[in-house]
């Protein structure tokens, strides 16, 4: 059974935070939403805006009291927090993030907020992660309908696997009431997907980007022949570094997994430009855009 | 002055041919517009939509007699037409083309159609590339818009700087009423932009997707967490080999280049995915993307 949601904060409220409380808004929530930012400007936007209803100075007290305190920063932020919030909160709050990664979360999940029969109850913790989002950040850009049509993973706790959890069943309500469909995934995989669908088309579309601006800057000419294809495989290279350090970081070795492959896999291709092998290059990635059935 | 052209000949009806045929029409042309292709198909889809008024099963006879001869087959087509035409077509005729590389063509067209003082006049020919396709073929998906607010490329003869070419002239003409820009440049250097802008972007895109391919195949749960980044990065992974193996053959070169310069920046990133460097590689894409003054 659910448990009602009176009251949720959020913490970090840029783009995926803002747009949180605008969904959680859009969907019929009308309890608190208590926002904390490091940034003042980024919190006032997003209260102007409305999505949250209050501003806590003190992101602290911003936590203590909430059913469900949702971080909305960077990842390794997203850490510093997990151990922040420990001494503030107890078993009947439920603490999820949003963040990119989810193995060093989960890891630190299971150290921090663990069951353990026998041991004082603790509050819970369930790993989230939107698979939304744009090339820039920020409240300002944050938008009610970010999340609709998009697939919002859980990575629950292996230690709490059968237990029931009300806080977690109704958060998991409203995250589908936003539009989105839910899926549940070990974090390990959902890392390794992640790196191979997410951080690789990234990093390449940074890697391509910066290459063009050393070949060309803004010549003219290349500007005016570049077309779709070029727009399309370099919109992510405007994504900002803030954004993405912290993939990086934790997510090094399936992210350089994926970048070495592809290395590899665009020397093949270099050296059978005039051999029957690109054919067979071309009908797998035909295969790979084809309508499954 | 510009001549006029009261007859065209399109050799090869697919989606660009065939775009060619649409766009005349919607820009007011009212002569006649003679189609051939290898495959009856094609050139009956062609004919029903309108882009083009007739057949001419014989694809020699379908060029004699036309102002303008649009050669809209691959680059290794075009090459085999333009020896075919020589003997066909006079000074009186425009041989014109839409193929993707152009270095290739423009050494061919030097040999066979230069203009050479005290000789016979030859046909005129006038290298072309419209910037626009899309990532399927086929009369059927043929569009008189799909030049509009494209850039349509002129690589002119270097035989004939200078000398009057009002069939040329009458030609750029209609150009412009498909809603083109025009831009002359140089092939060699039409090459290497291409290389950049538009092959590399597709041999990364079927790269992308058949390393995909063989790494999950239709795995769902890969399926429902990749996004819009990964739909984009992979779009030109269906295009079909058909389109792609002249490109490859004739702008072998210029292409492994750039496939190689980006094997060594991914690496480079790869090398970096901890270090400071990775904020240079963001910053260095952002002013990639940054709009221009």
């Amino acid at each position: 059974m659910a448990a009602t949601i009176e009251r949720v904060t959020i913490i970090g409220t840029g783009l995926i935070g803002g747009s949180v409380g605008l969904s959680l808004r859009s969907a019929g929530y009308t309890g608190q939403i208590i926002g904390w930012d490091h940034s003042p400007v980024e919190l006032s936007i997003a209260l102007e805006r409305g999505a949250i209803t209050a501003i806590h100075d003190d992101p602290y007290e911003a936590c203590i009291g909430s059913d469900v305190i949702v971080l909305a920063v960077p990842v390794l932020g997203i850490l510093d927090w997990m151990h922040r919030a420990k001494n503030l909160i107890g078993p009947g709050t439920l603490l999820t993030d949003v963040g990119s990664t989810k193995a060093a979360i989960m890891e630190t999940a299971e150290r921090l907020y663990s069951f353990e029969p026998g041991q004082p109850a603790r509050a819970e913790f369930l790993g989230g992660h939107p698979m939304a989002g744009k090339e820039s950040g920020g409240a300002a850009l944050a938008d009610g309908e970010l999340f609709r049509g998009a697939t919002w993973i859980f990575t629950p706790m292996a230690s709490r696997a059968g237990l029931p959890s009300p806080l977690s069943d109704a958060w998991r309500q409203w995250v589908q009431k936003f539009g989105c469909r839910t899926m549940d995934i070990d974090a390990a995989r959902h890392d390794v997907i992640c790196a191979w669908v997410s951080h690789l088309p990234q990093m390449l579309s940074t890697a391509l980007s910066a290459l063009l601006e050393d070949e060309f800057g803004d010549a003219e000419d290349m500007r005016a022949i570049g077309g779709r294809a070029l727009r399309e495989m370099t919109r992510l290279g405007a994504s900002p570094y803030s954004m993405w350090r912290d993939v990086a970081l934790s997510n090094t070795q399936p992210l350089a997994d994926t970048l070495s492959a592809l290395e590899q896999r665009l020397a093949h291709l270099r050296e059978n430009l005039k051999t029957p092998e690109l054919r067979e290059e071309f009908i797998k990635a035909n295969c790979f855009r084809a309508p499954r059935v």
